[in-house]
């Protein structure tokens, strides 16, 4: 069996895809008798220095052009913007019949609604296991595999760069500028990219995917909320260290009287938890089911050679003919959930005061909380030496609380004349 | 799409199995389409006691019984014996075109290649999601997930019994015979079957079958080198923490120079790699391909719910009607590699030696080592206050050497007066 695909986009993907394919074909084909054979590339720049000899593929200066002639089965979408090209270079491949692999996650979690339907309508798929976890095949554990386990709930690490910065800005004792400039150094982000990154909104556009094949909820990137990494401190990850935690950007999804909640946000996780110990530019998802209490996946979340496995382990499924929809689901059968309001989640947190050191500051906090009825856990109150004199930190962690509730306690907290910053919260994980 | 099943075996994952499928009939019908139809059930005791109620089934007191009306499509096998008629009943379901789905890793592990082939031969599947890792999905992981990725190694901890004892002999400081004893007591494995677990033969089972996946290799359980775990002293687990690792039963496969290498055996690991961190019960695969660095995987190695998930998944896989096969493989594409000499793998070692107190031994010792050329890498002498005096253990680790030659230097120091002890010697995990 003979699939004739065509690239459009030639970065770092698309190179170690070209390669891998070049490469394995013969090993492909003694596995399973499918041969690929690349029929057109596409890329912003032909001269541009490459892993591969761009001299022995069929060129095109317009990617459109790519499924313009007949011979191209499978259309790998690797350009990556959120739409434009992209978006109408999918549309356009499903419309003529064309199965679509793509990596953009944000294209799908943005407009992958009307493409999913696009390719359900015209009997083609539209894959995308390089768009969440680089190298984890996430997409397939939930989709072919587990696909009939009533999902509980989904907690991942989505985003590389990020869960870098943490775990460096903890390995080294830094702060968050420094580790950011490494990672832009290091090519992890790039300036302009960044934002994506650490605000969140990278893993907000995965955690979408994965929330509409676990749930089968409707693609609503509107549905999620995002907090990034950007206000984090060195203090509270070496406070959280202490207290046996280590600061995690999670995204979250589940379902609870009907409505979705779908929440990407740093939070403190238990150490002796899998999802604490993954560190660097890992990634990784923990899912609870009705019959798995927990089901970790961990591995490369980027990087060329490893989304080049998730691509073709997509060509695999396709050629595998089985009456899988795109997203296990098909589209009729999404439901559209509505989103929880956030003040309503009940969570254990994170507090962080930095007050003038004078007598009854601890046990004002205290008597504020327990006049809204926030239970303390733990309390800890190191003196720092490095610090300013006269000024004390004061780290607590609440039992299970509403975030509007502890908001208010808080509010009331900061007004006080004793508080010198912004009181830092973060929520704990539960899982 | 409505498919009826027969189970033969009701007991833990048999009794899960049934509560599933009725319980989450109709969520399945929603999400996909399918229902499920048990139109017939087999066990060896009709009274015993269950979790559902068995009058709703039809009862057939001999298993073979089940497939001889012929409304059965998939016949799910969970009697457990390795031959008798566990075997029978799945091969005569697969020449009657009925599609099996089993969890009985030692019947594949030995017979599994005449099985396989009358399978493909009456196109019908015979799946085995459950015979490995419990809840975790790794035969889909490895058959149609990641299956154009160039495997280099898997390395797993596929016994939940044996992983048991091992952290708990760690976390409470028991000894072995105690803590198999509590084992017993919580039926993580019985008095009757604790050698197919500790020996590490239940774990050669599924690395049998993992390395047939993975490598395309003939399934053959003597390929096996198979150490268990009953010979690992508290001391060694002691010792190891000190020197950062943990001791775990570690399964692991690979290809080199044509030959295959299939080992099971305790081993040293250094505690930052996910594998050291699998407690308890729990089991893991760590997979590295020529695309991934590490991809890892942990959940539930054994219960009713988390297998009865596999087995679900399997029938989800049937429904899928896919082309890809079993074993992935077309039987006559898998092949016979010949198995490593073990004696000529090269792996650094853990040493514990138990000496006299008197002078000169440690230089003995080294300088015996120097002499056969093995590289120390680490001593650690440790006067321990609980043993008896004029006693010294000495521990000793190595860097890469050739079994054979080790035991060599072994032999020599062991024939030495002042060594009061078997020499205990681990291997060092180096994933």
């Amino acid at each position: 069996m003979k699939m004739n695909i065509c690239i459009a986009g030639l970065g770092n993907v698309g190179s170690h895809l070209v390669n891998s394919i070049k490469k394995n074909n013969e090993f492909f084909k003694n596995k399973t008798s499918i041969s690929f054979n690349i029929t057109g590339v596409s890329a912003k720049d032909f001269k541009k220095k490459r892993i591969f000899d761009i001299s022995e593929y069929q060129w095109f200066d317009n990617p459109l052009d790519l499924i313009n002639e007949n011979r191209c089965n499978v259309l790998i979408e690797l350009i990556g913007n959120e739409k434009g090209i992209s978006f109408e270079l999918v549309k356009k491949s499903l419309e003529k019949k064309i199965h679509v692999i793509t990596a953009n996650k944000a294209l799908l979690a943005k407009h992958g609604f009307e493409l999913f339907e696009i390719a359900e309508k015209n009997n083609v798929l539209l894959l995308f296991e390089a768009a969440v976890a680089g190298g984890i095949p996430i997409i397939k554990t939930l989709k072919n595999n587990i696909f009939l386990d009533n999902i509980k709930k989904i907690s991942g690490i989505l985003n590389g760069t990020t869960n870098y910065i943490l775990s460096t800005m903890q390995q080294e004792n830094m702060d968050f500028e420094q580790v950011l400039n490494i990672a832009i150094d290091k090519g992890y982000t790039s300036a302009s990219e960044a934002e994506l990154d650490i605000g969140g909104f990278d893993s907000a556009h995965k955690l979408t995917l994965l929330a509409s094949l676990a749930f089968g909820s409707n693609i609503d990137f509107e549905n999620n909320y995002i907090t990034g990494i950007s206000n984090i401190s060195i203090l509270d990850i070496m406070n959280s260290d202490k207290l046996g935690y280590k600061i995690k950007l999670i995204s979250e999804a589940y379902l609870s009287n009907k409505k979705i909640y779908c929440v990407t946000e740093p939070k403190l996780v238990k150490k002796d938890k899998p999802l604490a110990n993954v560190d660097g530019v890992l990634n990784a998802v923990d899912i609870e089911s009705d019959h798995l209490k927990s089901l970790f996946l961990e591995g490369e979340g980027a990087g060329g050679r490893a989304t080049a496995s998730s691509i073709i382990s997509d060509l695999y499924e396709i050629s595998s003919n089985s009456n899988i929809k795109s997203l296990g689901y098909r589209i009729k059968n999404l439901k559209n959930y509505n989103k929880f309001n956030i003040d309503d989640i009940e969570s254990s947190y994170y507090l962080r005061f930095i007050t003038k050191d004078v007598t009854g500051v601890l046990s004002k906090i205290t008597s504020s909380f327990k006049d809204s009825f926030i239970s303390v856990e733990k309390i800890l109150q190191i003196p720092d030496n490095n610090n300013k004199k006269n000024v004390i930190p004061i780290i607590i962690t609440t039992h299970k609380i509403k975030k509007t509730k502890l908001l208010q306690a808080i509010k009331q907290i900061e007004d006080q004349e004793f508080i010198l910053e912004k009181i830092s919260i973060i929520p704990i994980h539960n899982n």
